[in-house]
């Protein structure tokens, strides 16, 4: 698609704003939605005419792909806005290149660069009004691409839907966080889809999350569906472990995301000589730090919350609390993971785009 | 529900039928859908009335938890008419629990047997023109059921669709399988959602395929992810196997989806006095047969082919070629079975259910 394309994106302005009606104080992460939102169709092998229009519910066959084979992907981003109301992205070239890594392993097609981010871009110009100032706020960006061909037989689509929408969001915060690490159910299998952000890998850990739930915490641990004895993601998000002064977190691979917190928080501490070592981690080494207190902290790490601390956790049957500690290495690297994604800090890395 | 609540089941006939536009010694699998379809949405805790309406394409919200989480599953079925016009299903109950098995994986409310089967039964008296008499001739029913609640955080919907689709198929023939055994890719995980009819499970496949077919293979045959040794399922069927006289079929597992057609094809084996051993089948064991000649038959198993004969197998870049042969197991089953579904042998099984 060609630069003089892009610019053809056409836009359909909404009549009025919903804006006045939100409670920018009391937002639900993920339940508010902007103005508009962005929209490219994929048939007859390529990719249509963009369109920015007003953010309403859309018809699709009963057969579409998406409902019965589970063709649909996703990512997770966010927008902010400085003092000066320019609009910043943090590292949208890794959501991008993440996101078309996800289409490939799903049989769907790539996105262009230029539909994504021209998209993105326009549409976060459009609906600026709705990025709110200040360290609390961020605007949350989902952009995600659904199989929309017709027919009951298990083939890859010939028809796909690109969506961008945007919903503003709190910082969040999900309480103190005690987990289950999963000994029985898992989230991704050697050679599956676990490195993918594909819809299907998300309903499918609703159950085990569930049961946790009922058994008093907020998240599992998974671990390796072989062995049950590595260690993998924390709920929807990567998983650090400080085991004294250093942190260890496990190395991506087809099972496990590449999350680009996860990568910005290992850069970030490689800075501050933080000690950061990808390798993996096992169980027992979990267990065996938390006896003689040398394991300090646990966190997830994901676009979402950024950082998020767990102050215990189950294995067979056994709760560990982790010590209260005065010091946190996971909330230093947040606070300045989020000054340079708020531009409250200086970025040494590049990693923000102005909109 | 009561009995008088499903009595209510609304039915909103379609103004006109499309039926004359339907070459039925044409159809292609899975594209072709009858005049209505039924409908049954879950909010608030509960399932709403039923109703039976036109074929159509209906309205989503772009945040729906189908498009980002995958909360989706479905069934497979079928419906023969017989010489007298009676309407007849195969083994419905074994959908219907299994349907409600994979409900309960994906953390989605379990459909009551009234909605359920008498949805399905109304849906096909009301088109029963389109379900045409002759062995060669089925319905294809797709039960399916979708997350329809709003919001982009990674939790279980509240609310959901049910619906159940009917289009009229052929007898399905694929023409020459020759299959990949699968060395890294896998469709499962321990303590995974394998055995769930689970959307995400089908679209996981597509990539892996597509190198199959790309390689000349029109399926795959998939192992245990964790060693790639034990031989699991055939592309989306379960997959047997026959040494000698002997036919060989996995158990059925967390991984590996409990098929109707699987458990009929073993009982009606046991019967016909065929040895069928269920156990975990390994890879070596299928070289070591090939090799030496008592590897005689492979084939599929499920609801839209039922017997879906194999041909030749690759494993590690050797390609394996199955001697023709002069009696196969698997076609002799195949019509001993769809002779009972379609009412032109005995069923001394019980499993044929008058609509």
């Amino acid at each position: 698609m060609s630069a003089t394309q892009t610019n053809k994106i056409e836009i359909i302005k909404a009549a009025t704003s919903k804006i006045k009606d939100v409670d920018f104080d009391n937002l639900h992460f993920g339940e508010v939605f902007t103005d508009h939102l962005f929209e490219c169709d994929f048939t007859n092998g390529e990719w249509q005419k963009p369109v920015i229009k007003p953010y309403a519910p859309f018809l699709l066959d009963p057969s579409a792909k998406v409902f019965h084979y589970g063709q649909a992907i996703f990512e997770g981003m966010k927008a902010y806005k400085d003092d000066n109301d320019a609009i910043w992205l943090f590292r949208p070239d890794e959501n991008y290149h993440r996101f078309n890594n996800s289409a490939t392993r799903m049989a769907m097609p790539e996105v262009p660069e230029e539909i994504f981010m021209e998209g993105l871009k326009q549409l976060l110009q459009l609906d600026e009004a709705w990025i709110q100032k200040g360290k609390g706020n961020t605007m949350y960006i989902r952009p995600f691409m659904i199989a929309t061909g017709t027919g009951v037989i298990a083939n890859p689509s010939d028809d796909y839907k690109f969506m961008i929408l945007l919903s503003p969001a709190k910082a969040y915060y999900s309480g103190e966080v005690k987990v289950l690490i999963a000994e029985h159910f898992s989230r991704a299998a050697n050679g599956g889809i676990g490195a993918a952000k594909a819809a299907g890998n998300y309903a499918a850990q609703f159950y085990p999350t569930n049961l946790a739930n009922k058994a008093g915490f907020q998240q599992v641990i998974w671990t390796d569906d072989a062995t049950h004895t590595k260690l993998e993601e924390a709920g929807t998000m990567n998983v650090f472990f400080r085991i004294n002064d250093t942190l260890y977190t496990a190395p991506t691979s087809e099972r496990i995301l590449d999350g680009v917190t996860r990568k910005s928080l290992i850069d970030l501490a490689k800075r501050e000589n933080i000690n950061v070592e990808v390798r993996p981690v096992l169980v027992s080494e979990l267990v065996e730090g938390a006896k003689n207190g040398s394991l300090k902290e646990i966190f997830g790490a994901g676009t979402a919350a950024v950082v998020n601390p767990i102050i215990g956790f189950s294995y067979q049957d056994v709760y560990y609390e982790l010590p209260k500690s005065e010091s946190s290495i996971a909330l230093e690297l947040k606070d300045k993971l989020t000054n340079i994604q708020h531009k409250l800090a200086e970025d040494t890395f590049g990693w923000t785009v102005k909109v």
